[in-house]
């Protein structure tokens, strides 16, 4: 199974943003072939992949995220990256599961609204990863 | 002709970004018919329309862009939102303009790298208007 783990590298961040995607990305390895392995690197973060042009990284992640049987995006930041991939994911029917952190703030109803996908709210990153579980079981 | 306006509602806000919403939805009523009028109201910032569901506002806003002629969106903050809404109409092949104002942080590259969009980096609103107006002739 081939997973697209989606979540901001320049949008929004929180302390606890880099921590997350490290566990989660982990954790999803063992159901299947991680194509964004690297988000969970603390080096892209707020500058992205300084080698690359910002085309090559565009059609590159588009190509993974097409080629993807699974998008799993983590929508606890507000990231207009995300929220593009979640929204050619869903014109191209793709799987798609939502994670976020349980807040206060309100979710875009773009997200929040959309049939096309599932949306879990989760407290702790262990509820996290029973999402991701029963989710690619 | 038809506009959709895109803005962040539940995303990032900046101090300018109620009068920035203002000043170019009024200014793109020149060039035709703005469907997201009610972006400019102060009221929903952050809190989104609450007398719809999030379903509704999904659903309508959606349709809303596949019947646009052109998508102006601005950029300038990280929003979920916006990035969904940009992702569904580049798989429409709609005609879309972003609009940022010039700033160090760094832009996604799903939005910068994306060739099949138009984007502007203005440092007054004047200058936004006048990318609009190019864009729009």
């Amino acid at each position: 199974m081939k997973i697209y783990y989606a979540t901001s590298i320049s949008g929004e961040q929180t302390e606890d943003s880099e921590k997350t995607n490290t566990i989660l990305i982990d954790y999803l390895k063992y159901f299947g072939e991680v194509l964004t392995e690297h988000f969970s690197n603390p080096e892209i973060k707020g500058k992205g992949e300084t080698e690359l042009s910002n085309k090559a990284i565009h059609d590159r992640d588009i190509s993974w995220l097409l080629s993807a049987d699974v998008i799993i995006a983590e929508v606890s930041n507000a990231s207009l990256g995300v929220g593009y991939e979640i929204g050619r994911a869903v014109e191209h029917n793709k799987k798609i599961l939502c994670l976020r952190k349980k807040s206060n703030n309100r979710l875009s109803a773009m997200i929040s609204g959309c049939k096309k996908l599932t949306l879990k709210e989760y407290n702790t990153l262990g509820e996290a990863k029973k999402f991701n579980a029963e989710y690619l079981r």
